[in-house]
């Protein structure tokens, strides 16, 4: 396994200053973002397939650096009923495609999406209960109308472009958030579709994220290293489905904190070694998103926690049986 | 306290034949359904309230039996962005206000509502999580331009007819699902807003019964006894978000139980104790939603573990301290 | 095993009305207060002793019953710092020993008192901390100054009146109050002191009742079966030292309970089977301090919980091993 | 589900008696052994099978008491390395198999049984770890030349029967004893080779009985209600792995319970749950092996807590969902 | 927030040295012990105030140092019944005071102090139950006739000086330490009395230490890092209320610890987090009280698991919601 | 305390080469192989004691690295019924002790053996369970006649050749695996019989290891540190008792870890500071024996846990108290 970086965490420094900063903690993959929501500080796949000087540079500064590109990531929401969105989100993912075609890197990071009520719907509409039966008739339409559709599509296009994994973030908000779901896009569309394992989305809905490994075996195409904390204060009073802002940190039930400070050093070294188990030897990349920390501080600590646990070296013989 | 029945549990028998079932069990309440999801099996407002002979004879038919009715319900969705659907739900709202009027209850028992995401959505979009922003967007549409005005108005329908306590169900599917949103619409509405507590939509939430009760206190209005099995194996995999049907139980994450089937006597004792330390004295009704076990079956299990674990008579004077 | 009850719940009834209705509860035996802080209601000594017809009906009353005196019980502080209330306790001590003897009865039920910081103290001061140092100071004073002089004493007194089983309860706000004091106490003066175990009072210290069984062994000579409920809300802020009244219980971090309430069937199955494990085949009395429950209500639920699990009828050969 | 018992529990009382004795209690079927460890007190296969007279008084028994034979047991161990023993244990289990035949019983209920080392083995030789690769080369042995053979050969002349339900109690000391175990079997051998579920030798091994029930599913055909309790001070020290008799309890790091002893109503409620949900629908016999309970105060308790557990009739329809 | 130190780790070495000591370690406040029980040995008031040259060299001592005092400490008890102790605790704290005011310091670090049981008393009665009665009239004369007067006097002549935060630590056997006894002399008082926050008394308390910070938020003025480690196999048989000597630590039922060794990074992450969540940002004092090891390896792991966890610099913007 | 390693971690490397390895990373104590299952790689008694000059260099080499000797081990099986077997494992074992007694070295650490079931078995019989009786035949045997009557003489002979602390491994598949077998081994032949405390053997078999260090305080003799995951998945399923080859280790209920890996830093601390409570101040071998992960890396995580984790200096004395 290596140690990965979102590198959106320094998205107002140069990509080759944020690349050598990363070097020089020990990270070894940088996993950079094409666009959605994230947008394209560091790689901007329109201006770069555009102009072959530029693309070249652009690898120059990343094979010079001796880190390699695990993934290109690009997270919108495709089927937003917004048709206007929507349009952009898939234009960026496409452009993401062609990117990582023409770099010979075969994942991509995004989204499943999520679709509206019915075609003429404003805003997604995320089910999440099956009662009234309302929800039921929602997703019926969203599956079958749009995702599915949408994806079997998609994963023509991106194999088309020797890109065959799709890896999908299971995350809140998006029709594609836990086991069933991704494997029912899967089987739906094909083995391009597979997983981008980060457990801070599996945790406060219930999952256990050795569970989920075990379960999706084979369609782990990449991992996120982020963590999550439970308030159990909040979450008793009030339940862990929260939609209050990210930034009210105090009366959350939930936040996204770096790693080891949602979870300890014992659940990373769990995680790490079922990958193994597994068979997942790629990139991990570590995502900053805690609002708690400073992001250097932040970046420093999960780098140092990273080491302590991950497997890094190949597996030696036994010789003791 | 008091042990009660949501009637429904015999909606196939005549009325009077259903008392004199709960009465021989020893039930001392009945919640009687008046329309929205559940039906009018038992209590059709609209015909007792054009034929006063016909209402005398319901009362006549309850009087007798001993028991008493805690609460007319009528649980439906009046915010529905379906305006046919929406109209049909609040007009049995209305009725069942009228009827309680005229039978000098004071509580209603029934949900909040879901809206849509905007005035031309065609279901409603149930907000479980903040990113990405849309979902913010709709609520604040649902909360200002839907939630707030219809139960502004609708309390001081009710409040009109003496009925002051319009005790909503914490359930998932509509806006009012944990502590903070049946507090934000009480703030915003009036003391007429309260609970109608059932904890088997809360624990699967992560919310604890206990917390929840200490933190709502003088709003909860009205009790539900219905349990709620959590599925570990399967909730490890997926999660809680379960969008099955209720019919799908060995893939669930979770079911509806029986009481004493979800969790055991200890918790319901320290329901119970928790409702008689804030002074609730009401009716507590056993509803049967419990699709493993025979429907007799389950209530005499759960009249038995009420009886063993409610607190029935009034308190006695400390001698030993 | 017996049923037993601390017969004081009734102490408003005359003792023959208050043995029927324990009799037809299926209680086997009775623990009657001879003064102490519970007083005399039932049985006062003084009189008795004086007067023999009055003792040959008491006698009666009980015998015809059916029920068994388990114990004597005389719940004072024999040690208090103030002079005139530690000789009425130790009067009442006393009369409770020469009736227990008048009744061919073994065992009295007590406390062993708490002294004050010196023989200038007007209250007593229970000791639960070593540090600072004047903790220690007290404590040095207290067993070598007060107790273990008193109890000698005592206990050479009980012995020579055949009341060779004196069963403290270990008990907050008196010296001995769980299994190390006991053990230090027992073994200074002799193997008439021994326990009355009451698991309510263990619990909140953080005792494991099991393990305290499993310590004292031999010593555990009568039993009571109450319970007690620790508030995690309340506790999680002010911990379980708690001085405010019995009386305020939705702002106590424990409180006592019903059996049951506290803690679960489990609970006293294990109780009750750790007691078949070590031998104890006496008396279990049902003590009510539950100020949430009706003491009515809270005697059926104690009964029919004791029968539940309860070990009644003597073991079986094992014919399967 | 029927409540039903292993009938040896009063193989000191003619079966007549015995029959009438579980009758009055409420249970509807009986497990009988005919062989074995367990003996013959009640049926014996040999007078049976050679008296057709016997047999019909037998019958008669049987039937007019209104209880139904749940299964034949004969629990023995047809592979031990005594040649002579194994002999009679086979010889036992064939009359089993022979006698059901006669009564249309398609179920019996016994071990897999335990070889030796090698075939000049004295004593079974239970296998339960891994290294040194002693236990290796003796599992090979065993499962190879003895067990799978035995096995294949046994449940061949089963089925000519009609007997086509062997349903292996998973046990310490035999062969199958856990769920991959029972599947190598079955794999091996044909659908014959089925579970009697008992709970009390999983929990001490550290499995869930619901996990196993998930597992083994529609391989579950007879169920025992055995309950075991694990002593938490005496595994602390010791482990799980005990070998002292079954009567040194105090010591034991586990002994066997009635069924509420060892685990609570929900764990039983779970199971009875789960079997429902697997779709197992017959008959759960008590088996009373509780050395620290009088046999007929632990039959009542058991078939109470089967009352109180127990899904006995058919499931209703759902009308709420 | 900030790594600091109490001083007297070192209070065998000038304070020069010490100093230089901690700075190497990357410690970077110090707490010095200025009278009461921990002593005078690295500043003694008396002379500071005596000698402006003194004071000076004491200043440039820890100015040239780039180490920040956060706190003056004398903790004693300033209401001991004893007249003689109570004056020299009371004049250390006057002391610690004027020093203070002189070093531009507005916090200080002590105890509440515990009176006696009455004004004749001779040692300190810590009330931790609250019957028999004895223990509410004790509390009664304590809290209104000694210790409101006290503080209400001391706290008006501190802020006086210029020292308005009184950082009283939660201490068994004082009078204060729990979240209840501190806002009750909070509220009698007012705002200068606050906390300084040292878990390791709270958590064999039974309380939650995040629980209390979020309950006493604001009134949080100084922070120590101390574990404490509860020994549950001591603790099942004698509880927490545990009187022998710190040095007997293989048969207590809880001690001191260094930080990690009583509780894990998981733990004071939380703390550290949970510090930031409301607001504090100041020093956090490392206090080695540990027995079981080494000062010096014992304030270097300290040091190691503070870095570890601890969030010192500034939060960042989030971009990423 | 200090860190010490089994060496054949580097077994494929020379001597002199392994301990410059291990002295480079801060291991002070090395634990040498000299035959039984982990061969002889780096010490070969027989050819060391039969020439004075290889084992003057032999000394040489590991005096002037700076490393202490803790242990010779030799880990056999001297009971086995191969008699063939046994006499090999039984001459390394005497040679083991012979070149203790040249090294001045007074531990070895070993296996107590397994026995077989009788003397014609041809392989040992680990008896784990104690029903049907013929396990407890076996027992009766493999004790009396074979390991105590071999342990007696062995030990008689160790202690000629000053050996006089024999640590045996608690070790599933011999004899002597948990606290009662070791304690009556012990009694049996004397306190030359001792443990080398390996906590995992002891975890998955359900004892808790502070729990056996205190039981077994002043026969720990020497101490292994190694690491046990528990695999929850499936144990649900099969139970602890496990018989699949340590190679299949996504199907096995536990496997051997690197420190760290199966249980936490908490874990370890505690164990450490048990080891301080109990008086024990030798080495603690880190043994690598986890496949999951590379050796180097493996050993290099190790030593910085034990670094983080183990108590090295001597205590201080209490100031504070």
């Amino acid at each position: 396994m290596k140690i990965g970086i979102v590198a959106n965490i320094l998205q107002d420094k140069p990509l080759a200053e944020a690349i050598e900063y990363f070097h020089k903690m020990g990270i070894q993959t940088i996993e950079l973002g094409c666009g959605g929501y994230a947008g394209k500080a560091h790689v901007d796949p329109d201006k770069l397939l555009a102009d072959q000087k530029l693309l070249s540079s652009f690898k120059e500064t990343v094979d010079s650096s001796g880190l390699v590109i695990s993934a290109l990531s690009c997270h919108g929401n495709p089927i937003h009923p917004d048709r206007e969105l929507a349009t952009q989100f898939h234009a960026d993912m496409l452009n993401a495609v062609k990117l990582a075609s023409e770099l010979n890197i075969d994942t991509i990071t995004c989204f499943s999406g999520c679709a509206g009520d019915s075609p003429d719907a404003r805003f997604p509409n995320w089910v999440t209960c099956s009662w009234p039966d309302d929800y039921l008739k929602v997703l019926d339409y969203q599956w079958n109308d749009v995702l599915i559709p949408y994806w079997t599509d998609f994963a023509s296009t991106a194999r088309s472009h020797g890109v065959n994994k799709i890896a999908l973030e299971l995350h809140p908000g998006f029709m594609v958030y836990n086991s069933e779901t991704l494997k029912r896009l899967r089987d739906a569309v094909g083995p391009e579709i597979g997983v981008n394992f980060d457990p801070s989305h599996l945790v406060w809905q219930g999952m256990e994220p050795i569970a989920v490994l075990r379960e999706l075996r084979d369609s782990i195409y990449h991992v996120h290293a982020k963590d999550v904390k439970i308030d159990k204060y909040n979450a008793a009073v009030n339940g862990i489905l929260d939609t209050k802002h990210y930034s009210d940190e105090i009366n959350r039930s939930w936040i996204f904190r770096t790693i080891g400070y949602g979870n300890e050093a014992a659940y990373w070294k769990a995680i790490f070694s079922t990958l193994r188990l597994i068979g997942y030897d790629g990139a991990v990349s570590i995502e900053h998103e805690d609002s708690l920390i400073n992001r250097f501080e932040g970046l420093q600590k999960a780098v140092k926690i990273m080491k302590e646990c991950m497997l890094i070296e190949e597996k030696s013989d036994m010789w003791w049986a």
